[in-house]
């Protein structure tokens, strides 16, 4: 992947050092108001365009839309009925274990590679199933919500194929405002070792995952070795600066962000496991 | 810690769930142009007060500044020469199992508590050493950092109490400006499980480690029982998307954050170790 330069940029172009007249870099971020509750079977794409031109709002060349994945996974049905549900031996096995619904833990189950811990602290109602996502994530319930859904007893999973979701959202809009775009699809993680929740990408249209320093030069000429600043991670958590906890914002428009389009894939923030010196 | 209300709020109030006209909640981050490079025993609040209005740039209520630890920490001359270090036994040791300049090592187990892991890879020219930070922080090298220091041979270590950094120079630019104020202190972290780097909060004036939500309501009047959004966290990341790499820009101005000041520290985003779940 190339380093983001030319095509996208609107300010902060590099100065030589030291210059104190440099264009400082300057990014605005807003919550798009006025989006409605989505259901299942929505048009999401015609649901954002129309809400956009119900409010004279364009979206232009190189703006980047960070998208909650709530709202694409229930516009694609990704959702489930508890009721549905008849757990599996197993499924109760760990129910038991961690005092939660047999019927959340097996949607985990169904959602996950492998479990990595079961937990119950005692401060808890109910324990939690750290776990490896299909996708590869590893978080908390395998990303199994059940926050937000309107209906008492069903449960929010993630989009089939975020980088899907995201990149058909992309075109749509695209296509709508005559523009390039980029799409951040996120969900909101707890961490090892950090307390409190951040949200993450778990799906990207165009914008690049990590953007490859190696090889550049810092400030004092060095080359730098490692540089690797997770982009997409980066406009994942400021989203939650807009967010808020409503759900009602679930879309946050960025405009300023010098980057440069790529074919993408939030697996590429996936450590491997052989690589995960953190371990 | 309360919610976030009142005294700061800019825009975005919460507004009543499904109305479709609510204010968008915006923010707009700058990277402020022109920081010298700042060197062991400069003043850095006067530095930042001098740049903010050489620019004719006033501070208002409720601004939040984000800075890189580097400009505090040369500032406080916690920059090592390692032709000054003379490395233990164990530094020789480690070092020579990770391929490491002892020198380094040494300086690293100086501001470690515990050394978590240590790693070379075969692509790797010189290991690393995941410690926990005497402050607590568990990250690459104990955040001993050679990138940017000018000369070859110094390392920068964090500041000897990033919150109290944080405090004083809020104290200074409140003075100055007669405004209220807060400041993240940041440093870049890898992190387990995923790719990439982001930065973290490291020290805090008045901003919020996290929010509390337990106890508020969603968007379906549901009970909220665990929304912990780690907004100090949320802050350091969003400084990444305008920071930049050069170094040359190590102090981000955030305005339209709804915040309202507390005593925090940076401590209350460390999980203690008993409640990782992830481990």
């Amino acid at each position: 992947m190339e380093p983001v330069h030319d095509t996208l940029r609107h300010d902060a172009p590099d100065s030589p050092a030291g210059n104190a007249l440099m264009a400082a870099a300057r990014v605005d971020l807003q919550a798009l108001p006025g989006i409605p509750d989505i259901h299942p079977g929505d048009d999401l794409a015609a649901v954002l365009i129309e809400t956009l031109q119900h409010q004279d709002m364009a979206l232009n060349d190189g703006d980047l839309l960070v998208i909650a994945h709530k709202v694409i996974s229930k516009a694609e049905g990704q959702v489930v009925a508890l009721a549905d549900i008849t757990p599996s031996a197993e499924a109760h096995e760990l129910a038991k274990q961690i005092n939660k619904d047999p019927r959340k833990v097996d949607v985990i189950l169904r959602e996950s590679t492998r479990v990595v811990r079961a937990v119950k602290r005692p401060e808890q109602d109910e324990g939690t199933l750290i776990a490896e996502h299909r996708l590869g994530f590893i978080c908390a319930n395998a990303a199994v919500d059940e926050s937000n859904v309107g209906a008492e007893e069903t449960v929010i999973l993630l989009p089939r194929d975020p980088d899907a979701s995201a990149r058909q959202l992309c075109a749509r809009l695209e296509a709508a405002f005559g523009v390039r775009l980029g799409i951040v699809v996120t969900d909101t993680f707890g961490r090892p070792w950090r307390m409190g929740l951040v949200n993450v990408a778990i799906g990207l249209a165009r914008v690049p995952a990590r953007i490859d320093m190696v090889g550049e030069r810092d400030a004092f000429g060095r080359v730098l070795s490692v540089t690797m600043p997770a982009l997409a991670d980066e406009l994942a958590a400021a989203s939650g600066l807009v967010m808020g906890k409503s759900d009602k914002t679930p879309v946050v428009l960025f405009r300023g962000i010098d980057w440069r389009p790529c074919d993408s894939s939030a697996n590429e923030l996936i450590r491997p496991q052989q690589e995960d010196l953190f371990r």
